[in-house]
């Protein structure tokens, strides 16, 4: 045993390094490459990920592996979580067959154009036979990964959020079905036009530095990272040292700067708070999506769209922009921010009606799973069940079940994480309230206290425990769909 | 030999794929990353330099280079020449003893920062052990890798531009002696002030608006490539297809972006047109130091500081900044970019004395190497000749010896190249000028025909033969320094 730790925290390093490849490059073709470039660098990739391959099925490493998971009773907590995560992986990796691996590799390379072309002329034919592999191809990874305690659509949502199953789901997402959606028709049945200065034009110079005083206020520690620009904001992350956010600006849509700045800032804290042990090793970073998204949407939803943030910070943003908001009371300005309204687009949702649109994918990918829907009824299917819960009927396909790209990618599984993200930042929320007055806090014009808190309960795990765990560690229980759905009924019942 | 072919062209697609992370870390390191993630991330790079160094000694992959040796006539001109150098190379590094360059790459490390205290505090005695040191190791260099025709300071010299000997270098320099230390002592005898309006404030934003201006007048592909910002100016390429330049920017020095966008275009228009075939082999890129800044050198001051160009482009500059430059005609502009002083630092001396600076490190480099001056008499021994060249003593170490870093580095042999960039470009402006009229074609607004020159003549080539190999098929001729002294006596006796 004490060879195979040896051998195991020896080639780790190597993995390490290679995650650092992987973390700079990926960061480069989505920043600085230029275009031609990064077709001439996909070469190189190739040659990468085979090397990433022969690291990560290195026969002395998988018994190394093995050996450690027997004995795991005597590794500290961190080690521990950290080879049985790789134990599980290891052998999930060796029950699909190499052949059927290889071919859906193939077969996502090549629907991705396709559903690009599919969603752009509105014509989900093309996509359909591609789909129909896709879904074939990962209802079998269902059968393949099975164990007695995980099962069908369970082995595809355990990928993305380990240890939530559709039994917990289903809890979730029925509480939002039979509270949130009649609550939903309620409130959107009249809603206000937009004013005039949320679509007036805004500096994107200024944009950026507003941005910039963002990310001070939420104490983002500069030394340790960077923010540039991409088309879509992302974060990405190297340990706790090297934490890197994106961010988009629109002449004529200065929101979706400082909404996406605040989202990014927060994954951008759950990376740079991590313990600082936990670098070097396998077990740093965001526990699963879910948790890592809790943190973004608690940021730009509970105190990002809260009147005792901007209560501070919105007489900044009115220098900034003195023209288009010095006639803007700030009520106006909550109003706007807060402004529910049904929408076709999940990913242009607000903050009330977000999770009914990931409602329907799980839904949807339910069915598909268990072959009670089939992939070319899906259109008819999406529009009848969208207009059941929005009471709008999307016009398309485009703005409906080709909206997403991540089928095409093969990810079923993904999406409930989203609501669950949004779900779990409610019940943060109300657990942290017990413990101070987190608007109050926020009149010392930063998010320091919240940080804090957070570190603490959250953050400094890094990935070296399930979710769940952290959930439970967090707040003395297991996720609870309610606190979401009372949290946006009484913020959206004023 | 088929055997050892077929192992050389896979193992080298790792060696390729490996040299495409260290240009993007590099690049990374260089321009995006943070202060303190630099820091964080040089853990890794120990193990990726590593796994360099593995598929460098990789037995196999010797082994099929001593074959293909062997059966080098055998092989294709460009496959060649690369397993030529790679030969050369791994034999190299297998005379000198592991110990010894362990301890060398450590000595290096440790000197570097003392080198960069002694500069700032101006102490020479603090450096002084470390440079001893240095001098030592690559004394003993010069005796492991020596052959029956190379020996001595050669060794050094020929690592930085294959196959340029004392030999030339002593004619290059002494020809610099003769013929140029007189005539800058006559021209720099009485100098103009410089004039207000070169100091006055220019718009950071504006500069760089007219530097990516300057990037379309020299057919920069934008495509494959991108300008950023970083402190030190430089190029950076990987294949033909993506290649990287920086500038900085100073408000009350204009002229420095300028001419460092010039620069450094040259560099990028050398990475951009070698032929393409050479993308993924190991003869790809510039072929050699020299013959890359000669490339720099002719675009920044052939080019860049000839009225032909300016004629031109300065009113579009006049548009760029009509208060600072409206009423500055295009002679004094032509006057103050061509201002020749004596000064005491290498790298901000002007066109006509840059080399005189080079001329003293070499001198010095060859009486250390030979033993004939030692580290302990240097800087007295700077001061005295730094005064007979340029009638002016440097007050202080800092501003005389201790200026550059390349000796901390161990860099014994590198400085020659950037004086036998600036005399190459002048050869290759005599014969340019043989087959079409320079400054005829860059009233067309851009450097199109001179680029379509030096790709035929340079570029095509990358690094798929020695410099001189290539000057020659170039020019009909070797190296040649009286060009370059006519060529400058020409324009400074205007």
């Amino acid at each position: 045993m004490k060879q195979a730790l040896e051998f195991y925290l020896e080639h780790r390093k190597k993995i390490v390094a290679q995650n650092y490849v992987n973390f700079v490059i990926s960061w480069d073709m989505q920043t600085d490459a230029a275009e031609n470039s990064v077709v001439a660098d996909s070469e190189q990739m190739g040659v990468l990920s085979q090397y990433d391959y022969e690291l990560a099925t290195n026969p002395q490493f998988e018994q190394a592996v093995a050996t450690l998971y027997q004995h795991r009773d005597e590794l500290d907590d961190v080690l521990a979580h950290e080879i049985e995560v790789m134990y599980k992986n290891i052998s999930d990796t060796k029950k699909i067959p190499m052949e059927e691996y290889a071919a859906f590799s193939e077969l996502t390379s090549k629907a991705y154009p396709i559903y690009v072309r599919a969603k752009r002329e509105n014509n989900f034919e093309l996509f359909r036979p591609y789909l129909e592999k896709i879904v074939e191809f990962c209802k079998k990874q269902t059968v393949w990964l099975a164990t007695d305690t995980v099962k069908g659509y369970d082995v595809l949502l355990d990928m993305y959020e380990p240890r939530y199953t559709q039994a917990k789901y289903d809890k979730f997402f029925n509480t939002l079905k039979e509270r949130l959606v009649p609550f939903v028709a309620q409130v959107t049945a009249n809603v206000e036009p937009v004013p005039a200065w949320a679509t007036a034009k805004y500096d994107v110079n200024k944009q950026k530095e507003f941005c910039e005083y963002l990310r001070d206020v939420m104490c983002f520690d500069k030394s340790r990272g960077i923010m540039k620009e991409s088309e879509h904001p992302f974060t990405s992350g190297f340990g706790t040292d090297d934490v890197r956010i994106t961010n988009h600006y629109h002449e004529d849509n200065f929101i979706s700067s400082i909404f996406s700045a605040i989202h990014e800032c927060g994954h951008a804290t759950y990376e740079q708070n991590c313990d600082k042990s936990l670098n070097g090793t396998l077990s740093g970073g965001g526990a699963s999506l879910g948790l890592h998204e809790s943190q973004s949407r608690f940021y730009e939803n509970v105190i990002g769209r809260s009147e005792a943030f901007w209560a501070v910070h919105y007489p900044v943003l009115q220098q900034y922009f003195p023209e288009q908001l010095g006639q803007v009371s700030l009520s106006e300005f909550m109003a706007y921010v807060n402004r529910a309204e049904r929408s076709f687009v999940r990913t242009e949702a607000d903050e009330l009606t977000y999770a009914l649109h990931v409602m329907l994918r799980y839904e949807i990918e339910q069915k598909l799973m268990d072959g009670s829907l089939a992939v070319a009824d899906l259109p008819t299917y999406w529009k009848e069940k969208f207009t059941e819960y929005f009471g709008i009927t999307p016009p398309d396909d485009t703005l409906g079940v080709l909206q997403d790209v991540h089928w095409a990618y093969g990810n079923f599984g993904y999406f409930p994480t989203y609501a669950l993200g949004s779900a779990i930042a409610s019940q943060l929320y109300h657990h942290m309230s017990k413990d101070f007055d987190v608007e109050q806090s926020l009149a010392s014009g930063t998010t320091k206290q919240v940080n804090v808190w957070l570190t603490e309960k959250i953050h400094k795990y890094g990935s070296s425990k399930y979710p769940d765990e952290i959930l439970r560690l967090a707040t003395g229980e297991d996720f609870d769909a309610n606190y979401y759905v009372d949290y946006l009924i009484a913020k959206y019942s004023k």
